[in-house]
């Protein structure tokens, strides 16, 4: 595993957290290109605000806070989001615009800028091939670290993808507080990126259902540094490699969900439509009765055909098919063909647990 | 209390659960008028299917079992229903078009008809004042019987309303897995009923939610035996009567939630449209976040802005007014001002707890 080329990571204590890191840094050497999918939550972060005004220009840097989700805290908020990354923007040579910011924690409170901001330059002293370090400044009730690598053989040399993710609760399609930098040293047409990353967005991390709460802070970035350039007949060995690597850590942060101890993968078949399809799989996923089931190991199926029906879907009952892998294992596969057309969707979910009761009623 | 005047109750065991009566029975000494509101989950209980047939008939009897819902269990289901009834009918001197029938349990068994059938006559030799026989008849999960009585002194005589409910899961806004039978003696003209009624159901049993779930089998039948005209000057206090007999058993459902430890009620105000408060209300309501801060007695309130978000309302900081009663207490009562308009919405809710999990995960 190895940075890409063109960019370099920190992760440091700045303060918002007792212990731990809680302040990361990704940084180009020159500028990268960023594609980037935000929370449709109404009510957004302001670091979610801040980058979706910069995430089209050159960037050269994403600062990534934990502990405070920078949201609805302080009537400052927009104005200290900005300070901090004009800061962290001096102190790099370049302006404002070319700086991104995510935050996950606590929605409500005052971010406590003076603490990042004093911080900026022990974060940059920092800056180097720091993985593990960047990776745990993300984290905030993730019991483990959510990175993925992928080199790809190219006809003009090897390109890098690296991933990193957090969790692990308030997941609803749609992404939630789930936050996700990907870095990739690649040189291809960032219209083509955006295109392609949209799919595979899609199929990943909006394809994952925690809880049913879509969050105010969700971002994902891809960062392209820009090194290699792939020719037009590789574009597709590149998406597929994308995808797998999204794909991965889209699971990753199911696998590490607040209280979790089963994985399900749910396959719709046969609806009408495509809506359709995505419709049945979010129902279930999000009934609190078939998560309880799944988590009792226990078959009441009978909640898969009401949660169906909750959604407007009828079902025949001679017709449909639902089959299931072994409930007593940690990984689930449950298959439902509703018999009523061709277009299938797919989510990845997990059991609803007294643990995940617990973690969000001692949460604050 | 009595049961008002014109009709007889029983309750049973006829074997569909191991112990405890399982099967229940409303009957009109002449006929009734029944106005009815059933689930609007799209895979509905034969049940459901037999009696939205019949309701607009004269009624002469209810039938009721717990234990099985009659739903998604076999191809024969529906015949299987009609033929219950047509017995019933036959043992009564009516015709199957004058039975209603509802039914809470499990989904996915076949309904034992056979048991049903065979005790039908001793249903009905135990046929009386029975309050407490039925209310049993009727029960699942629930920890307390349900029952709310009115007398109401009009010009022509007393009349009585004698209402039942059952709970306790599979509880969200237009019905859930809850039934309620109101019987009443008044002689007021069927369509006033019915459009009175259906504002009391908006404010009482499709104003509650535990768990977000719709279920299959959801049914109000209020059934009058008409003895007692009331004068048209005297209808609102009727209404008024009604839906305070409505809103408490709708209360009790709530407060019996599987597993819940706190009763919430809360209190959307200044929303831009009735539908944007009742989108709040039933958001907020939804999420297992703020459900699991609730238990957690956890002031975390920006899960309630997240789940505003969610649902598109977007927020102004300074704003928005949220005041909330003491956590540590058994009833909560939450205020929530959005500031964006003059409509309101009222929901009764509880909290999510590692109780409500334990059961949901054993139950089948």
């Amino acid at each position: 595993m190895k940075v890409p080329v063109g960019f370099s990571l920190a992760g440091i204590n700045c303060g918002i957290k007792r212990k731990g890191f809680d302040l990361g840094l990704i940084c180009s050497c020159d500028f990268s290109d960023a594609v980037a999918f935000f929370t449709q939550n109404a009510n957004p972060s302001y670091s979610v605000l801040v980058s979706k005004k910069n995430f089209s220009n050159p960037i050269k840097a994403v600062l990534v806070n934990s502990g405070n989700a920078n949201c609805f805290s302080h009537k400052n908020g927009l104005q200290d989001t900005e300070e901090i990354c004009s800061n962290l923007a001096k102190l790099l040579n370049v302006e404002e615009k070319n700086i991104l910011i995510a935050s996950t924690g606590i929605i409500g409170k005052r971010l406590p800028k003076e603490k990042i901001i004093k911080n900026l330059p022990k974060l940059i002293k920092n800056l180097g091939e720091n993985i593990d370090d960047f990776v745990s400044s993300i984290m905030t009730t993730d019991t483990f670290k959510k990175i993925a690598y992928k080199k790809i053989k190219f006809k003009n040399g090897t390109v890098n993808i690296l991933g990193f993710a957090k969790g692990a609760g308030m997941i609803f399609p749609n992404m939630a507080t789930m936050l996700s930098f990907i870095l990739t040293d690649i040189d291809i047409d960032t219209n083509i990126l955006k295109e392609i990353s949209k799919d595979i967005i899609d199929e990943s991390f909006n394809s994952i259902n925690v809880d049913a709460c879509t969050s105010t802070n969700d971002t994902v970035f891809i960062l392209k540094s820009n090194k290699i350039k792939i020719e037009s007949d590789e574009v597709e060995i590149f998406k597929d490699n994308l995808k797998e690597l999204c794909i991965s850590l889209a699971k990753m942060i199911v696998k590490d969900a607040e209280g979790a101890t089963k994985f399900i993968e749910i396959q719709i078949k046969g609806a009408l439509t495509k809506k359709e399809a995505e419709l049945a799989a979010k129902s279930i996923s999000s009934s609190m009765l078939f998560k309880s089931a799944i988590y009792g190991e226990n078959p009441n199926f009978g909640r898969i055909i009401s949660a169906l029906g909750q959604v407007n879907i009828p079902l025949e009952e001679e017709k449909i098919e639902i089959k299931c892998s072994s409930l007593k294992k940690k990984d689930i596969k449950l298959t439902i063909d509703l018999k009523r057309g061709n277009s299938s969707y797919r989510v990845y979910t997990c059991d609803l647990t007294p643990k995940y009761i617990k973690i969000n009623a001692d949460y604050s």
